[in-house]
């Protein structure tokens, strides 16, 4: 597959909350996910480690709404724009936040991920 | 100055229109600009030639809104997203689209912008 039909299938998967099945269809084995912080969390290794930090995520967040637009292409890279609007479980702080998804692909997968916010 | 604030400035410039000030203060000499293209227009070297292509654009373009939203950090690069709804003047065709820029900020300067749409 293309670098815009890889992304044009995983981010419509995406908006329709398929989270899941888009990244168990897209993600490569030894995938790479930048977080915009300091410290361990800020890149995880591999499509398990990000499945799981993905369960975390859906966990540990009560979600209102998420607005997903794009994608918008570039060579074999791909970015994604998230609208969310959550309530952080463990503090009970409403937060509205965009972030900018960056995906880059290799051989047919996602091979890293990076957040922006 | 650190990235977060290079890219607060930056993006405050360009909010208010003053895209030509934003570039003239933040970009590198050597900065390399990439658009989602094949051929010679695809990626462009340094400043000057920059500067050029913003000016291209300004000229083929009639602007009737730009909307500016960001910046959206991870490390030393960030995230822009510009929604813009122009009449390309060449062909009387009405565009409205929205387009990620990202940043990539080296030694206090924007060494690289790379364009998704």
């Amino acid at each position: 597959m293309k670098t815009q039909d890889i992304a044009r299938d995983f981010v419509a998967l995406l908006k329709e909350g398929r989270h899941d099945e888009a990244a168990a269809a897209h993600n490569a084995e030894n995938i790479a996910s930048y977080e915009n912080m300091d410290g361990p969390m800020a890149v995880c290794h591999g499509k398990e480690a990000v499945k799981k930090k993905s369960e975390w995520w859906v966990g540990a967040h009560e979600v209102h709404e998420m607005k997903t637009e794009g994608p918008y292409l570039n060579g074999d890279q791909f970015a994604v724009s998230f609208y969310v609007d959550v309530t952080v479980k463990e503090t009970g702080e409403r937060r509205k936040m965009t972030e900018i998804g960056l995906y880059t692909v290799d051989h047919g997968k996602i091979v890293e991920e990076r957040f922006f916010y």
